[in-house]
């Protein structure tokens, strides 16, 4: 049985943001006892991801390495009539992936004890980010 | 429940393909109400991801962002036998994946208006592929 | 119908492993004859892929090829603390993810014929890592 939830994350800054506990809200906390947590976001320039949830630094560091790996000004690249950040941020995008699944154990997601969910906005301005969330048993 | 549908792609030149009609031409457009599409690709040197489905030049800066981070001659590599185009292909399959999920909602893909579903062969001269595809609800 | 195993796999020096027969060991082999199998790494210093089972040299040119990616000394880093070799590591982890999925067809693990699920292990000297493996019918 699936269970899906849609929601809009309200608009954050270019960068990485632990939104756990926002995927959590969007389905009331109601987790079965047992089963997966897919979350899907419907973009292509922002994506998903699992990392750390302690250290703000490690944010930091993300967004650090991900504008040199794939810098704005990139000699080639077709695509910039949306902005120089756009071509760039679907390449991210397909770098850190579009969906997260999460076991779910004893009523609650299966995250280590260092995991978070990550939004990875990748464009400097966007607006709220939409996402489908489905709990299957 | 899970519908699983099996099938071989044609061949396609080296680089980014978008193949959402292929998917669904797969499953006969047989989509459910509601669930979850699990598309898998049976190689390794050729990947899947969800991204712009638009302006074609996205494709084109893909294939040039790619080749770039993982070029055919890199100092130390040894898995050479099969061509110099082979490990960077297994290279960008890791860094792509091998498998995407989409929610089905109200009997559609549950896909964000600019995305599409891309094969990403990282090969000069592949065969077609295979694909496994499932549809659970 | 989802049945669940949480296992623990043995440390492993840091590198690429090929971990098919610790995943089916860990389920007794217990594949149903139609499903999907999920595994989830619970941290955020390794990861999990799907390539080649082979030729040894393709794990050796993972690791150097990662290795570059997101060497050891990137200036601008602030989250050392736990070590110069653990923000690379939540890096690479990131690019690769920390889940995947394979279907299950025929009671067997519909994977290609060279593919293998791989282990990533991105610190100096992790201890065990723990998986949650999923098999959904």
């Amino acid at each position: 049985m699936i269970k899906q939830y849609i929601t809009k994350l309200s608009a954050r800054s270019r960068g990485f943001h632990i939104i756990t506990q926002d995927v959590l809200r969007t389905i009331n906390n109601g987790l079965p006892e047992q089963g997966i947590l897919h979350v899907f976001i419907q973009h292509t320039s922002a994506g998903l991801c699992i990392n750390e949830n302690a250290d703000p630094d490690v944010l930091h560091d993300f967004e650090l390495f991900f504008n040199r790996l794939a810098p704005e000004h990139l000699a080639g690249m077709k695509h910039t009539i949306e902005g120089l950040d756009d071509m760039p941020a679907h390449i991210k995008a397909a770098l850190v992936g579009h969906s997260i699944q999460v076991p779910i154990v004893n009523g609650r997601l299966a995250l280590g004890t260092w995991q978070g969910i990550y939004l990875c906005e990748f464009r400097n301005h966007a607006a709220g980010r939409n996402l489908v969330v489905s709990v299957w048993t």
